[in-house]
């Protein structure tokens, strides 16, 4: 642990985490982590969406000392940096969200934790003491939805965030051409693979002894994480309003909805009692050519006039893209392939690098922007080309 | 059959398929198919005005079911897309326009058949039973205009499509460089062209046995398709309005303008009682440096107003291109080339893989993107960037 | 001159001509022909905001035939495209401006002879019959203006042409590199490019017997070519308002301004009596980030109202450029290095080809807009991106 | 000298001078130089902003003689560029800011003093007859501000300009890649550089004999330019407007405020009795995707009002730049990077030759716009596209 953060801490920033990860993994699975939908026409417009974004800096204010600190629906994270819901991880490291988690609570921010993920909900919040959100892929049945919620809820999940941009099963062209299939088979093509990436197929066959959910075999733990998986995906049914009703009754905590890109039905959202809205395009991974996040931001704040908080991701990658969101009015923001990128380089270390790398990116920036808390990232900051 | 339909299945879009295209097909075949005139701006533009323009999702509608279907001038189609008229087939394939209409016919939607075909009107007509446009490059005599369209209504056309925008012979640059002539000259350059590209050589000279249209023998097949390609190509003649107020008299079924870029001259098409306009650049194929189609698209539709039914083509590649042009006003999208790259690649296959590719991406996206029909996709899913 | 036009027949459009010209010429020759002021933003900028004009076609117009001429300052020319004056010609190619002349007489059409001409303004007339402008440097004394000027009305020439945009001499960068100085010294460098260059040192050095400008002998034809340049360089001066006021006194002829890129000063230049406006940022080669002619032209238009033609140059190289400039006001476009690099290729030939080119590509366009005149091509027919 | 002058002379413009000097310094020097923050987004967008606004020549103006002069806070300057405050030139050439000022004073121009350079600021002074600013960074004790502002007057420094744009320490990538660190220690990898740059890594350590400030031995020197930068990069503090108002008490000359790019907080600082602003984004080294300078400009201009002098750097490469911030209404430019490639490539003699290589730009571009004096340039020259 300790040479694996060394190791990282050459990391300068959160592109070169990725060439990391693009050395270690396999060609297929890192597609599955980078690819987007289509052409990958959204997922390259939400970075070049962010990149016609300029900050404006305060001249002359008194900034000797940076609070990064905000909250998220009342809970306190030390930076306005939340890690997005992402499934995979099994397929990127063997600790998977254990050590998601762990890196989470460590950075003192929230991770919100995949429906699709390959530990149990309950395992993730026993591992780590950091807030949690459950990103929810609602089951068909209500029956099985109710019993998933009172799971949520046991496990002490601060929040439920329900994802309503994914109706239908994606098939992503990187993965049809890599011929990725889940559960991995261990195909000539597999195995070629792994000789040419010896550290990832080791961890990925083995996992690491002594841990908690190695513990119970290889076999189980990885057939638990794909039937996990694989359940999601085959189960995937679209989320109506109807369903939200249903959710926001059905669910005492705060509920956070995510994947709106446009301004005009959060009227009817708020109507029913929801606390955030997560402007998201899921990375661009579900269906091209939907706008990128960082211009529909604006509208959905509008819209949403301060009766909820406002998140966004979608291409984040520096610590000036966060507080260009930040002065565009979203509360914090989620990041999703850098901590995928970082897990996958160095496990739990690589996650946190990624959240250092981001800390210090923000701390820099805000110094250098005139803002010495995340309230002075106001909308005088932002200018869109 | 079979094994064509499995090797095409693995094209996984349409992009692919234009690149199996090109791998089969001699390049002055490619190139007459693929090039656009002078310096290939509008054609280029056409697919860069799709890709700005965004696709705003619905959200938490009900997609649990998608329905595809909608009707063109009445006759009910499968999906949005029809297939554009494209000379040349022959050059493509052996079966040419039969495999098309057969294709359309089982994909249940609409062939716009060429009136520069390499098989003559009747015969296409016979090979399907789907429903069948004809597009109509006039005669410069009425006689032979008025024989033309006694034949074209005799075959059970539903529609006639007059293009108006090829008032002169068009050379397009890339087929002077590969010195491409028609008919087909067997020079020492075509056989070592055939040598590298053996499979299309022998589809090219042999046909395939057994089908219908190949009894007449090579010779006469081709020599009839180049004929009418020549006749076509030497009679263009300029399309007044006149001529159209003639043509709404002599054709009593539907009647259908392709080529409009504007709309300030839809009122006076309208006066004369057309029933359906398609805004078309010709793929960029007549004249460069006219507008992206779907840039001109809203003004036509704003012109007519609901008062004729609109079409668009030129550079859809994409279920999402197609929602676009139906979320800006058109009742369905044209495809030219896609189609005629699977009918190079794999015959008959290969041109119902292509719509079998369109019909998936609708689909996905439509569900995406919270569209149980095509009705649901209207001016609020769209925004020019 | 048979051969010379057949190779010259196979050039496609005036792209390729260059590109023949860059075979022919050595690198040094060629880049002084070719290159731009500074960083070249200005040449690349006139040719990208040509290509950012789109060309909406007129539907169902009656175009079979098409008529391309119209006058200039009242003398009919067979198509709105004019020789610029350029100067050089004599590096190019040994009948320099003399093949220019006959060109353009045999296209029908206006050849604008530089001041800065290899030959003199007599023999230039005497060669051809066409219609010419002169284009004046204005000479520092006005004796020697007085002078020049009554040798340019002898000798026949319908306008006269003052440039404004030469106030000092330019240094083009591409010239300092290459180490061309004029005039061309026979220095080992030089002799190398000989060597690669055959053709063109063997016409450069002893030009073609049996001309009536080269029985003055190689020696004094060549020095009378760069005497006159260098002279021309060494006194460039302003003109001024008043140099302007006065040449309006002295020169009972037409008179063309050429050099414009305002619209504010326009109203003045009217007062004195102009006739005529080019609205030219000569070829991006004087000063850098000068904004391209297409987009200064509707500002010009605009002041002139119709009291003065206007004319434009810069980057035209298709003849749906020209009629992008026609749509947008100009009376006709002055065209230069692609008839220097067709004098280069081919000699009168070359020239010939090029002005066949743009005719062809005019015609076509025309017809497939559907504008059967040159008065057609009205400001419907452009919109600017 | 000779030597150098005339090695120098052929140094076409400034971006040839950049590549003169990549080709004299170890990569990691260079990259010192000419790095940017971040992605060096706002470094590129400095250039491409400038290549966005174009020049309107102003037509038959006399300008047979051009008059480049101004002044700047009253002081008068041959030309409207002067040279900016930067670090490092003891990295660049063993002469430092010693050749920087006499190379200043050589044509007339201004010498923005950094805080950090490697020669003390008497020294500096002593060095060169002409107008020099002193760039402040602000010591965190009023004691040391107070005994370093009685240094500044005593040795005739003309205006102090305090750099507000530099919160906390900057760390470049490029930098980190690099492994450089100051004070450069004689690393394996050093040495490995300095064999393939001999000529730099000589005059890095020997410097060269028989001038003033290398008497006092390698060692000493090298010594205290370190010593001066490692002291002012550790001390780094914000500046408030507490401090400003401060300073501006403490300094009885010309004050200018460095790092502006809001015109909204403008008002402010004019109240505190400053005399000039510099728009500047530190040439895009400290925090990235701020605005482009020349995008910044017009705005701070217009808050300023006419009450200070707006002066601009970031960018500026070509003489008409720097005619583009005149029109846009900037006083005068800074450059830094073009006169410490100068500095590297030709020590004393390749600063004069940026400065000429600006100078003759100037003059020939302000001839073709038709500006006989510096004034000339008004707000009609420019369009921002």
């Amino acid at each position: 642990m300790v040479r694996a953060a060394q190791s990282m801490a050459r990391v300068v920033n959160a592109d070169e985490m990725a060439a990391r990860a693009r050395r270690r993994l396999p060609r297929g699975v890192f597609d599955a982590i980078e690819g987007g939908a289509g052409d990958e026409v959204t997922m390259r417009a939400n970075r070049a969406a962010l990149q016609r974004v300029w900050l404006r800096p305060r001249a002359l204010a008194d900034v000797s000392r940076r609070d990064l600190s905000t909250t998220v629906l009342g809970q306190p994270v030390s930076m306005p940096v939340l890690l997005a819901p992402c499934g995979m991880a099994r397929l990127a490291h063997s600790e998977a969200e254990l050590a998601v988690a762990r890196a989470a609570a460590h950075a003192g921010t929230l991770f919100a934790v995949s429906g699709a993920s390959s530990c149990s909900l309950e395992e993730i919040a026993a591992a780590a003491p950091g807030p949690l959100w459950y990103q929810l892929y609602l089951p068909p049945r209500r029956a099985d939805a109710t019993a998933l919620l009172e799971r949520v809820e046991r496990a002490g999940y601060a929040a439920l965030c329900v994802t309503i941009d994914t109706a239908v099963e994606i098939t992503r062209e990187r993965d049809v051409r890599n011929r990725l299939t889940l559960p991995l088979k261990i195909t000539p093509r597999l195995v070629a693979t792994g000789v040419s990436r010896p550290l990832w197929a080791k961890d990925f066959l083995l996992g690491r002894v002594g841990q908690a959910h190695s513990m119970h075999g290889f076999g189980r733990a990885v057939r638990t994480a794909y039937q996990n998986l694989a359940d999601t995906i085959e189960n995937l049914v679209p989320v109506t309003f109807e369903d939200l009703a249903w959710l926001r009754e059905a669910w005492a905590g705060k509920l956070v909805v995510k994947g709106v890109l446009r301004g005009d039905e959060v009227e009817r959202m708020l109507g029913l009692g929801i606390d955030g809205v997560v402007v998201s395009n899921h990375g661009g991974r579900t269906v091209d050519c939907v706008p990128p996040t960082i211009e529909a931001l604006p509208e959905v704040v509008d819209a949403v006039g301060g009766r909820a908080e406002v998140f966004v991701d979608g291409g984040f990658r520096r610590g000036t893209d966060v507080l260009k969101a930040l002065a565009l009015g979203a509360r914090a923001c989620l990041i999703g392939r850098p901590y995928m990128y970082g897990l996958a380089a160095g496990g739990e270390a690589g996650v946190e690098r990624v959240l250092a790398i981001f800390r210090g990116e923000i701390e820099r920036a805000m110094a250098l922007l005139g803002c010495a808390t995340v309230a002075d990232v106001d909308s005088s900051l932002a200018r869109r080309e």
